[in-house]
């Protein structure tokens, strides 16, 4: 027996027809590559991106086609993911920081037949054309005159009416580029999108409603500028889009727009900090930080609630969507002092609905939520990855769980807390010693830069902690006195066996600590038995 | 070409797994008829959930048979919608305050099984067991010992795995009492529910988080409360349950409790500004007051919003799951003034995204949103109605669209208000005016108890309005005062043509207006040509 509600299927195009008719009238503002400014609103998108369906089918694409993207945050670059999706087709938002070996594998995987990109990036259009084998047209999507995004739109009359079908259809391909192997593509759906959507509008997680003025630091080729296009339709939110991070750039706009919701990677807080220190001029109208990509610190966490802006944690990856947690104010936040309030945020938050999460150890056995059981995190639910794009097995196991490559503690009331990743967790007597943990507490340390912690293999305890350091320029920072820092902040058995000054350590392609390589340069050092 | 996202089917139990998994000791708080309290969890609410199904399917209850209850709001109740809907079922939540009649047609056409009741409801089954025809099983819901619901479960292990299913099963059946026919039942689906709690919980709706505090006064039985125990555990909330709506009562435990959420009727809050007049206790928490079933008056909403509350207006009926329209801020609340702001909470609010929204003229003709014109309003999306249980034909149109049966206006922002229903909209001369304008209007005036408006046959203009007038105890106001401060508030022609005063009017079970029973009683009621 089948109940009698409407069918609907919940496909992309709908949050788009929602916000165009409902909000229709909601700015959509843009600040460009070359500082002009352009204003819209959510009609205007609905318009343009009708008029991208349309011209895409000109050139000939069909459903399940791929349209890629190499650009910045911009109006354009939203009505690009509805026009594609609008078409039957699939945005693939391209990160035109990696490397070009990726960038070829990435957009050759993918069977890109169109590539929409920011002039900005010509010199690597120009550099690997004729590496990419399956792009036919190529479209500059800012500026004007002929190949461009605005020609190419505006040569159609925009009476397009939006490609049906099955909400389990894809909409959207992003690619996860590891420190090892080739990257992988995950192919989201109508459906796992529009629930995700729907899901990440609450108040416990982006907290979007329709008074909503949100600023999306994070870029749009970072895991779908986590969800918010297509949650900021759902909820009528005005978008502010700046192709440019820097802090007095986005301070401005922040004031001027009124902006209540930002949201972006931790290093963009670094620079607010300064530009707020050197001017004074900070953001006035903020009400929610969301921060994601890596954990914040907790002076940073601090800093910015004392500015009465709530601060939100997420974690996830391109794998979930990316939403997989999100840290909110409890019940009992009131009566919590604030050394306790830093404690909560700084970690990874709860699962909502839709998400649920485990920690196993190495046999794979469920840990307790008990605050100290380390293992793997593992996840499953509607908007979590089954198998990656092409591959010829599930990315899951026989239960539905992935795999994040991160270790955490489960606390008993839901809270999660990633402790490293499960490749750089160095295994010393059977014992789990963060590097992540090792890493920060060195950087707390007066006259450290950066630091990074890999495991070295050891005669007795298989592995014990090498911790490579850069010292701040000018500073002649000492082996003892980074050993005494560390000793106040971490267990005894955690002390590095070696530390090693460095002047410089190497990175992937998106700022994270590239530990293959490390792991790779001092695998020869050798550790004494103790 | 299909995505490769998990497939996870919406099914109900999901919500209620959720919440006892993130949020299992977030609590659930009983004030039962007798005065008693208890207090439980979501992880309690779980394993009664869990005994239910169990017991359920020991009295041979199979997937798809309907479970009855006749019950006010209370952790049993909530046990019980997830336990039937767990063991495949469908809950069926009867309103102990239809006639006898309904309630006999009800249950026999919903073939309930079983019915769970509360004491306080011995006297109807008393009365209505010999004519139940499907019924084999009855359970009392408070107290213990034999027959209870706590003997049925508590013989349980509890150890019971949700059935699977498909998300377009259905979970639960509300029947809708209009003023003419039968019931008629809206069959909810897992699928359509658990969109609708997850769609409820945005800040522009529900608004609820896991540090929500919720008081429903809105009774389970009524269109499932508006969906809140299924948005409760999707968000994680605390419930709060009274099976009382004394003010005094609902006072001290929203006190007590730090009660941040009600929802209800309008005339609660008329007892409690009774309550707060009489003793200067007031509710000293609560952060949102969701209005809906019928309109706010404009003095209630001004009210409740002078105690620091915002007041969410909803709209929606049992065919829309119920939410079909919300009031939220928008984003120039802070620059209007109080009488726009009263203007616009007393309107029924903007469509979230799912559902859509359309006013059409007598020929089917879609009307502006310039907030004039007026219409029949339809409704389509997810979470709406498409057949009623066991009708041979759709009730919707061949686009979809369902008909509400409301007379209202489109405004260019989005928000709907509604002016009358359909059927007791009084047609003059090819205007529509509206009868609840007039009424409301009518009851603005000095001496007014109750006020009806209904259209009678009149030889030039079809139909002119009759104002029936129950004057307040002791009032002797005059058919010139009433006329008087009428043409202060509506159009002239809108005028009465005549006005009766009565000793009463007559209502539904529900407390609304009886039109039919009026137009009934004046059809021989003669105008003047004028």
């Amino acid at each position: 027996m089948y109940g009698t509600m409407q069918d609907f299927e919940l496909r992309v195009p709908r949050l788009l027809d929602h916000a165009a008719r409902e909000h229709g009238g909601r700015e959509i503002v843009s600040r460009w590559a070359d500082g002009t400014e352009t204003r819209g609103d959510w009609a205007g998108i609905a318009r343009d991106a009708r008029k991208l369906a349309q011209a895409l089918e000109r050139l000939g694409l069909k459903p399940g086609d791929r349209v890629g993207t190499l650009a910045m945050n911009h109006a354009h670059h939203l009505a690009a993911w509805y026009g594609a999706i609008g078409m039957g087709g699939v945005i693939h938002t391209i990160n035109p920081r990696l490397f070009d070996d990726q960038l070829v594998y990435i957009a050759n995987h993918a069977e890109d037949r169109v590539l929409l990109y920011d002039r900005q990036f010509q010199p690597i259009v120009d550099r690997l054309r004729d590496r990419w084998t399956t792009i036919e047209h190529y479209v500059v999507m800012d500026g004007e005159g002929e190949g461009s995004f605005r020609a190419l739109i505006d040569a159609e009359a925009g009476d397009y009416a939006w490609v049906e079908g099955a909400e389990r259809e894809p909409c959207m391909l992003c690619y996860t580029s590891g420190t090892t192997g080739d990257p992988k593509g995950v192919l989201y759906t109508h459906r796992s999108s529009v629930i995700h959507a729907l899901a990440g509008i609450q108040p416990a997680i982006l907290n979007f409603s329709p008074r909503a003025v949100v600023l999306p630091i994070v870029p749009m080729f970072h895991a779908a500028a986590w969800g918010m296009p297509f949650a900021g339709a759902a909820a009528g939110a005005k978008f502010v889009f700046s192709a440019s991070n820097d802090a007095a750039v986005l301070c401005e706009l922040m004031n001027r727009e009124r902006v209540t919701h930002s949201a972006g990677v931790p290093t963009v807080w670094l620079a607010m900090f300064g530009h707020i220190d050197a001017t004074g001029e900070s953001p006035r109208y903020l009400e929610q930080a969301t921060i994601g990509g890596s954990a914040a610190p907790r002076a940073m966490i601090e800093r910015i609630m004392g500015m009465g802006v709530e601060v939100k944690h997420l974690w996830g990856m391109t794998e979930t969507s990316p939403i997989g947690t999100a840290g909110t104010p409890p019940p009992d936040w009131a009566a919590m002092s604030m050394d306790e309030k830093l404690d909560l945020v700084g970690k990874q938050g709860q699962a909502p609905f839709g998400i649920e999460l485990r920690v196993v150890d190495d046999e794979g056995v469920e840990q307790p939520r008990d605050g100290v059981s380390s293992g793997r995190l593992q996840v499953r639910g509607p908007w979590v990855v089954q198998r990656y794009f092409k591959a010829d097995a599930d990315a899951v196991d026989a239960d539905g769980w992935f795999d994040t490559g991160d270790v955490s503690v489960m606390h008993p009331d839901g809270t999660m807390q990633i402790t490293d990743r499960a490749k750089d967790v160095i295994k010393s007597g059977g014992e789990w010693i963060s590097s992540v943990e090792l890493e920060n507490a060195a950087i707390g340390c007066a006259g450290v830069a950066e630091a990074a912690a890999i495991g070295i293999a050891h005669p007795r305890w298989d592995e014990r902690p090498l911790l490579l350091v850069v010292r701040k320029p000018g500073s002649d920072v000492t082996d003892s006195a980074v050993r005494d820092h560390l000793s106040k902040h971490v267990a005894k058995w955690w002390l590095p066996d070696a530390i090693v000054f460095v002047d410089s350590l190497p990175h992937t392609a998106t700022g994270k600590l590239l530990k293959t390589a490390l792991r790779e340069q001092f695998k020869d050092y050798r550790l004494e038995a103790a």
